[in-house]
């Protein structure tokens, strides 16, 4: 991962619930960074959720927080305060005000998060916040993540050289409905701050939202892209600048990156599943039956069990509430047609079949012979490591 | 469980799969027999359950064959086929209509049903057919099941003695829309068609759609209730008519008993779970928000763990999408509060939550504090032995 000029990090041991490893991750910002969010829609979002959302619209960050550990989520009046004082503490050891100061929390829910532990860490954190270690930035943000989820896009913008850096955390409770649980973005690009946010929602909307693991929304979904802006050249103020093109792709490239690390890394997963639809009467009804197959338990243990089991695709696709004629539908796992026409394939061969379950990463593709509209959403098999962590998390 | 005047039963082995079990059950009923039913809303339904509805609007009935081991579904027009030469099979050994003769078929989706293997079976059913038997019968249309379903009411119309037999099947793919994968209802009492699908279709919305196994709605969801009338005392005509409440109410109840069977028994389940919520804005509001509980996989790993983790209650209330106020809410396990206020319940105990999570049914409460709506679901724990069936089911 190479260096994002104006960007310096450090990762440090707060104690919070683990032992022996980070938890928490600062991010120094020099002055002039201007920011983008997406957070998640629950109706029960995270205090530090509240927190970016409320400080948002100014457009400017110097300072990004985030611990492992403790999501501060439904932690009341207690957790509002935990989130000030974070950004109390972060801002008096950078000199900067707390509204500069974007934070994430992930871990337990409903835990009281004690803030005081960041005092001493955080003013450390300032004086040691370097331009490596990406990766050991991206570590202390885990959770049950088994592996630090990085990637990196170099562009031309113009005269400029341009890069995008951008980590994530996530495993479980992902299924992201404005963003992941936690991905941060860090560029030299001189991007206006509310360009940014337009280029980021929709970004978010074909990466992190194309994401399931298990269905269940987390509290605490926050997508941060922050733009320095040192990379030199002109900032980028319109939408109509032909220099965004390369910006926004390599961005949307970069953000499907990180969201299939994400689903590859699904808690208990031992396969990467592509599902991809056509032939749906829209694309958000073909989006919306490709998250119906790749939320099914049914189809995701049959995976896990390396069967073709495509007759549960048919019944995602039935249960989806989205138009679809039984008889015009077929599917295919991997190159192999296993039904059309609303029947069994009569050419297809289950040896064949077998073959292509067996391999660790799955295509599902639906073909709905109705219209144009098509979606590509990533997910992961289910299987009895996934029902393991998850019944042992808290204790 | 007693007889039903007017109805019969025989059951069989046809080798559609299953060796050394019966897989047919044969219903032969009485001239006269009145039928409701309410289906799948899955927009790929089986063949059985497009049969049953092109032939529902006569009212009449004079036969039930259902079949395990084989779903008829997605099997294109031979599936159609299928469906047609069972119903000519059975009318002609019994002497009635095939548009008489209602079908039901669970098992594997996909796979062509042979129908010739029902030629000789139903001709000895219809000669062996008995008032008795209803364990057997409820045994032979079982797939996953670990325990044949039944219930049974008996009440007072009038001056007449009614009594109300009831079977379900059901224990994977277990998110009725309208039915429950199959369950079939037998009375003698004397209900207009008309009326007796409205009690059915207002039934089923407070029993089989209030119950969630794994969020993944069949392809064959059906629920037949049938009238055979030799209760004897006048035939129920009108909604208004006074000895109605008893019989409703008794059906309500009976298919309650019959849809927590189903949620009992859901695949790899070791506890039965209740999901109260009440609070909310309206009732479909709180029921949706209780199904959002009920089909969380983190939610249900935890209760598997018996762990008592509220903060995934607190997700699966916020990604519903329905009004809720973070801050306003509590929750229970049994009947210890954990959560209240938005925060964790300062006078919580784990001790006593753990115990409360240790027994064999687990009853979970939210009050979302904004309204009076309500609702009550039921579901089970999500473990290892749920993704081991269905790893593993077609093969």
């Amino acid at each position: 991962m190479p260096a994002i000029a104006g960007v310096r990090l450090a990762t440090a041991e707060a104690g919070i619930r683990y032992r022996g490893r980070t938890d928490v991750l600062y991010v120094a910002l020099d002055e002039g960074t201007e920011i983008a969010g997406v957070f998640t829609r629950s109706r029960c979002p995270s205090a530090a959720v509240d927190w970016c959302r409320a400080n948002l619209a100014s457009g400017r960050a110097r300072i990004l927080v985030c611990n492992s550990g403790n999501a501060n989520a439904f932690t009341g009046l207690k957790g509002r305060d935990a989130a000030r004082l974070t950004a109390e503490v972060a801002a008096s050891a950078a000199g900067c005000r707390p509204e500069e100061v974007f934070l994430a929390s992930t871990g337990v829910i409903g835990e009281p998060l004690d803030a005081r532990k960041f005092e001493g860490v955080l003013a450390d954190c300032a004086g040691r916040a370097a331009p490596h270690g990406w990766l050991e930035a991206a570590r202390a943000i885990m959770t049950t993540d088994t592996f630090p989820k990085v990637a990196t896009r170099s562009i031309r913008i113009g005269e400029t050289s341009v890069t995008i850096n951008g980590m994530a955390k996530g495993a479980g409770m992902i299924a992201p409905d404005m963003a992941t649980m936690l991905s941060f973005v860090f560029t030299d690009a001189a991007i206006a701050a509310p360009l940014l946010q337009d280029l980021l929602a929709e970004g978010a909307a074909t990466s992190f939202n194309c994401t399931t693991v298990d269905g269940d929304t987390s509290t605490s979904d926050t997508l941060l892209l922050f733009a320095t802006g040192q990379a030199g050249g002109a900032r980028i103020e319109s939408r109509d600048d032909p220099r965004l093109a390369a910006f926004r792709d390599a961005l949307d490239d970069l953000l499907k990156d990180l969201a299939q690390q994400v689903a590859r890394d699904g808690e208990g997963a031992r396969k990467f599943v592509t599902v991809e639809v056509g032939g749906a009467e829209s694309d958000a009804s073909a989006h919306r039956i490709a998250m119906s197959i790749a939320n099914s338990p049914l189809v995701k243990t049959a995976i896990a069990g390396e069967d073709a089991n495509w007759g549960r695709v048919v019944m995602a696709v039935g249960k989806a509430g989205e138009p679809a004629d039984r008889d015009r539908l077929s599917i295919w796992f991997g190159g192999i047609r296993v039904a059309t026409d609303g029947a069994r394939d009569p050419d297809y061969d289950e040896e064949e079949a077998s073959a292509v379950m067996k391999k660790d990463g799955v295509t599902v593709r639906v073909d709905l012979g109705l219209g144009d509209g098509r979606a590509t959403v990533w997910t992961c098999d289910l299987t009895k490591a996934y029902v393991e962590i998850n019944g042992d998390y808290r204790s």
